[in-house]
């Protein structure tokens, strides 16, 4: 792995510098990104970022002058490409074709599986988010960070630490917080669109949803089903139906929440553990796979209570 | 206000110590309280902490082996009475027979109305929590922190902060987190206990709840109406509806987030601002009062719908 020192000498000598996060962007690959592009820009480069698209949750971070949309991309050539957030390559999805047309090119990223495909890598798997690391360069070289960098790197912290709540939040990640909040950042503004802010749509179908939960075993199995009938009549999207499963989840005594979402005619299953059971052993034996406390897996041609049944019959084992 | 070297000396001198906080204690009072009889037990006094109950997102904490109901107190005394979070001795409710019954007193709190009550004050109002005072003082003289101590610090803290997300945060509240990480914490499960978890009765509720919430003057302010037949068919306590007006606020385009609930026949109303609108000038005229971003008041004699009615024509204006 590279250290810091050769990227920022990389940097020095480059010119017009592109920066690339990962295809369906979240909050970290948004707010790295801008506070990367910010900073090379006060550092007197000419820079572009570019992402597929402005992550629901971000809105309030743009517009951004100097980022664009890939589909915008004119093909236009550049001394150095920073990809940030991406194990690989690929993940930069259509960003590809920036990389392609950088001379030299350079990787931050805090993921374990990072392939080391840039002329320079720079990976901290123990960093809990890219905006950490991205934090630790401009520091070690006493670059100017502006109010507008520190709310980017926050918000990326936030995203991919679930606001302090996700176990990659480390001693490091206080620490590196606590240094942001010497700049004004609205930090209650900040929580309130990555998090809270929510649609009317989501609010009265939550509303429905909850209102049917079942339990199962004792209450220690909570059950959320939706049919795509109800997702169509109240016009929300799949992505504002992630993160329904924790209210099955977060009711007590309950150690699995399940949630059944009806797609395309089949079923598409989340399974959330409270810490206890390990879920990504039921999923499996459904061909889904995911972790011990987060889990997924798919069901055709039968019904949602068929669903539901098997599952929770694999649970009671 | 008096220092930690005039206060560390009192407890040194002192044997037998007891620890107090507010009535209806929540998350800072409870975690302040075990933080501070278990650090008094490690320094070798004979300690005993008190409280009105324990709070519903506390139980995890508990039991504690020093600490006590207040109305067990047996009406022994003590030489040093340690009062945690209260900004006078009215505060404490029943503890202020265990505050007679000691020979000296010491308080430590974050109010800007503290009184200055007890023989020896340090009050600042700059701390987000008195959680952040108790590590401070720890810290300060090399005392002994314990796994247990800092698992109730951070809990107070989160607990003032809403998770790091209120005004009162700082860099100090971020660099005592990352100071109490070196400590094996479990932050995702404490995350879960005091913000997360919940019941089923308040969640088919709130199911309920959010399947009737309606918009008015544009999307600007959302409201929400829980009758006291459905309160009293969810079975849920009037503390577990606290919060529920924030579900109404985090609407997109949601300027003002109205609660209405059936209370005894009348009407107790909760606002609460995203920051654009003053709710406090609204309770006001109702005769009721708050801050600028949360405020309450209370109606009777009248019907829900006209309370309704009453509350969107002012905002209106």
């Amino acid at each position: 792995m590279n250290q810091f020192t050769e990227i920022i000498e990389m940097i020095k000598s480059s010119e017009k510098i592109a920066v690339l996060v990962h295809e369906n962007p979240d909050g970290d690959a948004a707010g790295s990104l801008i506070a990367m592009t910010e900073g090379l820009h006060l550092l007197g480069k000419e820079v572009k970022g570019y992402l597929e698209n402005i992550p629901s949750n971000c809105g309030f971070l743009f517009p951004d002058e100097r980022i664009s949309l890939l589909e915008e991309y004119n093909g236009e050539a550049f001394d150095l490409c920073i990809v940030l957030d991406c194990g690989d390559i690929q993940r930069t999805g259509l960003g590809s074709k920036v990389y392609e047309n950088s001379k030299k090119s350079v990787c931050m990223d805090h993921h374990m599986t990072n392939t080391g495909f840039a002329n320079l890598n720079y990976i901290d798997a123990k960093a809990s988010a890219t905006g950490e690391i991205v934090f630790e360069f401009f520091e070690e070289f006493g670059l100017v960070i502006n109010e507008r960098m520190a709310t980017a790197m926050y918000s990326a912290i936030i995203s991919d630490t679930g606001r302090f709540k996700n176990s990659n939040t480390t001693q490091k990640t206080f620490e590196i917080a606590s240094k942001l909040m010497a700049f004004p950042m609205d930090i209650t503004k900040i929580a309130y669109h990555m998090f809270l802010e929510t649609s009317l749509e989501r609010t009265l179908f939550l509303g429905n949803l909850l209102s049917h939960l079942k339990l199962y075993l004792d209450g220690k199995v909570g059950v959320l089903v939706a049919s795509e009938e109800e997702i169509k009549k109240y016009g929300i999207s799949h992505s504002e139906l992630d993160g329904m499963v924790e209210y099955a989840r977060n009711i007590k005594g309950v150690e699995v929440g399940i949630f059944v979402k009806e797609m395309n005619g089949g079923f598409k299953v989340s399974l959330r553990s409270n810490g206890k059971v390990d879920v990504a052993e039921v999923a499996q034996k459904f061909n889904g796979g995911g972790h011990k406390f987060a889990a997924g897996c798919k069901f055709a041609d039968v019904s949602a209570d068929e669903v539901v049944r098997l599952l929770v019959s694999e649970f009671e084992d």
